[in-house]
């Protein structure tokens, strides 16, 4: 099925030289970059902001930036990645006072919007915005630690995100974060999930090309 | 005069190759490496984070890094940047209930400590803790906002700074950050600071090493 | 049908003559006064307090203040208000740490209870309040932002937040608010809505009675 | 049925001589001791932190400690409260940004875990989380505030918490907390819970043990 | 002198005929409108906004309004008080984390930007902005709580501003807040105010002119 | 010289029988009871709150009470604490929005009242609060971890406190607390304190009549 898109995660990158980084994964066949913004409130980390995904753009980056926004609040910040070239951004729903603005801040940018939920947050937060919702993204792991596995539960979840995307009859895309390997993305896919976030397992593995076909590989098999 | 430090910021290099930009200006003569920290929440920007910073580490910086923090709170990311290679971590004293603490926490680390002062913020933050700062950092500009000018008021606060660390008999760098140029180095060395943040006039020059070196020139004017 | 209560909002009157633009849409048949709370902390506005709607009970204005909170925290200021005469008093769900504390003290003031829903917030938070509401409020527009249009999802939660309501047998009061006009008051009415906020539909007509008038003809066309 | 426990809450005990008055309840067959953590931010009262849960350990209470945190944020004192010797610690998944995690660190730290739900909180929370949580505590008054009466409408909602929980297959307490008496337990076990916290009905009685023994006797008629 | 100004403050107006109020007082002598903004955090209550000073400017006041912001972040909030047609606007440092740069932003905005100092709030805030401040407020009672007494430890205080703003050569005002009265001006002016803010001692006189006149007589007795 | 009083901190004792330890210290010798407060906000622990502070007092206790408020905000709890039988009240300016009204609020409950001051934080908050202030608290070690040494650097803020109070004519106590032990409380008291915070000193000791018995031996050899 050709319509799976793999994200490498920039968080397990060497910011040192991102710029070539991130060529080198796209050039290993990688579709869009995974962009993880991290604020030391909404999660106890700090990474990069727009002035780095900005920076990205400049460098000749033309492949789609997906931002995740691990912040809280988000309003402002929204603003300084639409103008830095982000493709995608997507917030946490408990961290927005007004839901709905949000994502009609981020479109009216001309950016795709979506939300992103814990482990633990119920899908509830979708019922009034799925037609103003691009993308679905399921944490697999808690956002903002280090060193975390899969969340086999999470399975059960990307279904019923994907009953609900399936009903809604929008085109909305079910991305998954946390802990995806080539070993268990087909179980992942073929529970629903149709976008993949891969940081150390992809930037850790020797060559990146080899992580991301075998990944492929197995997005082969699902069957539907 | 030998003791002028240059310390280029890296908010004006190009993040998509943060490593080779350092490399670049350290061999252009610079002597240490400025590294902004903005938390979206103590000032209204995002930049970069620890794993930036260790980053530079492993890319083969060894030039001393010197961490401005301008989030709050300030203890645990206090720790991550420790970690993380700095040399220096200064903050606001605004930004930390507990500043004689985190002044500890800095040092406990093998780092040096530094209080930061906005332009209005009173120098008498130091009264009691003279003992316990290596460096002293006085803001020529609001942090976190971009396109400013060099805020005259500043030479007469250095100077008060300036005596300040002689009376105390501490060896206490005083550092100036925001609209440093070659055109008004001279000036603010002269009034008593002797380490020099500057981002888009360094960054932004044809030339780094021109760009340095007439900052060189300027301080070897300097008389005492 | 007579029980439709239409609730003109003060955020569109003429906030230098306010209790005579309180009369005047009184006396064009206006059934209650919708009152704006915002606290340029849950929503980025600040309107008008306790005092100003103390002023409009001695000024002589008989008729029910509904009192929306755009607040938080809700707990002190609703003291104010049961203190200056509002009638209802309707709070965020969100805004508060304990919903059903919150509800029982508006009661035990004296005022009818009430909870407010964003457009993306989902309606369980009735789920175990619903002895201890008067009035449900759903907005129809993101609160504390101006020029917006109706959001035409909000039909749907109307009529689910109807069935909610009828089911549990309680006297529960259904409030739209947010680009309510003559022009589609008819179709949230027929949703199950049956009080109606409105502000520039009112206030920024040529005469308030004749747009009164005209939503009152809308809703004598509401078919049960 | 043998597996009802009884957890007198502190918050009625003598501080001056805690310890006593816990061996006094315990000898008077009391199975657990229910600890009330309030830090005057989640709720507007402060009572006992860690050192006081550490301070039982050493006067020698072996019993089960719950610890229940009516506090926000939770993670950080998690760690003090596993290093104080507590049993159970349960938290109010609003006060928490990261709720599969925090429970995850209870664990972590050997201890079990547990969510609590405010009166009006949802049971959505327990939706992707049942495999992590030990404990379920349903409040029946609001947390925080003295003097109130058992909601009557809890009673519902420790049927459907039930059903979740049998539903589940996991082995998780449902435990009751506030106005709980001899008066009503019978009917609060009926509909469901095993554990019953409670205050004054203990503390306050002239015997512990007859007041035990009044429940005790009331939870033997319970039919399944 | 001609050169003191009398300052009605608009909480002790009629908020239900404002523009009518302020009329009345402008027209019995009044030089300034005093505009008192609380948000329910910085104080705990909540007044008047952004669009009850613009209601004036469009009811026909010229006069120049002075906007008291006692609320927490105060830079959206200015922005929105430029727009509305605000003549002074002054806040109290203590709410600012970029104090330099909210003063900047009001004067960039066609304002003049004021510091407000709170009883015990020291006058060290003035060190490194005396040029960028028009007008130094003094509170002689605490604000945002009713029916205090003028603090007479105020009086030296204004002395000792008077000395700072003669000392700089700046044209600066030095307006005071709490409990003047025809009584207390005079020894207020004494000490070296020139601005005087009276809420209740005129809107709650029964003819404003005299009330005015009373202060006028006194202010016409101070010596140089 | 017989003014000197010795208070221990509650926060050393044994919390499973703490009026049995209140009553062992005032039998050895102690004048008041030092009672620390910490929210887990203003400082990184949860310690004891109100209740605990009522208990004692109907224990017995009738000694002074020195409530000490590491806690931001102050106001609410500050009324719990008159009612819960404090004698003294003393909280941390910086947690404070309005200092010189929440000094009002303890003394207006029948309270002393006094400020606390950090290690780094600056005495100019004394500037216009000296007659509303009935103790001045120096901390010699930051407040909320433990472990810690007494900051030589206190000795020279104990003499100019000292001074500052002598100065004003005002009978305002001068306390000071962190690693007072009785090697080294005659040079506290001989630097101008006259108030002794000792923790672990006294009830760590074997005797604690012999710990304070021996602090009262080395005051004794104070000169003046």
């Amino acid at each position: 099925m050709s319509d799976f898109l793999i994200a490498p995660s920039i968080l397990s990158a060497d910011f040192a030289r991102l710029g070539a980084e991130v060529d080198a994964v796209l050039a290993a066949g990688a579709d869009i970059v995974h962009f993880d913004v991290m604020d030391n409130h909404y999660v106890p980390n700090l990474t990069v902001g727009p002035m780095v995904c900005k920076a990205l753009r400049k460098y000749g980056v033309t492949a789609p930036i997906d931002v995740h926004l691990m912040v809280s609040p988000v309003d402002r910040i929204i603003g300084d990645f639409i103008e830095a070239g982000a493709s995608y951004i997507t917030f946490h729903p408990e961290a927005s006072d007004h839901i709905d603005r949000s994502l009609q801040l981020i479109r009216s940018g001309g950016c795709k919007s979506g939300l992103v939920f814990n482990p633990a947050t119920p899908l509830h937060y979708l019922d009034y915005v799925l037609d103003k919702v691009d993308m679905v993204l399921l944490m697999s792991v808690n956002p903002g630690f280090g060193g975390q596995q899969f969340i086999a539960k999470t399975l059960d979840k990307i279904a019923q995100a994907r009953d609900i995307i399936d009903s809604s009859g929008f085109a909305i895309r079910l991305e998954v974060d946390g802990g995806v390997t080539s070993k268990n993305i087909r179980q992942i896919a073929q529970a629903g999930a149709d976008t993949f976030v891969a940081g150390s397992a992809i930037f850790g593995a020797d060559s990146y090309q080899q992580a991301i076909d075998a990944m492929r590989q197995e997005l082969a098999l699902v069957t539907q």
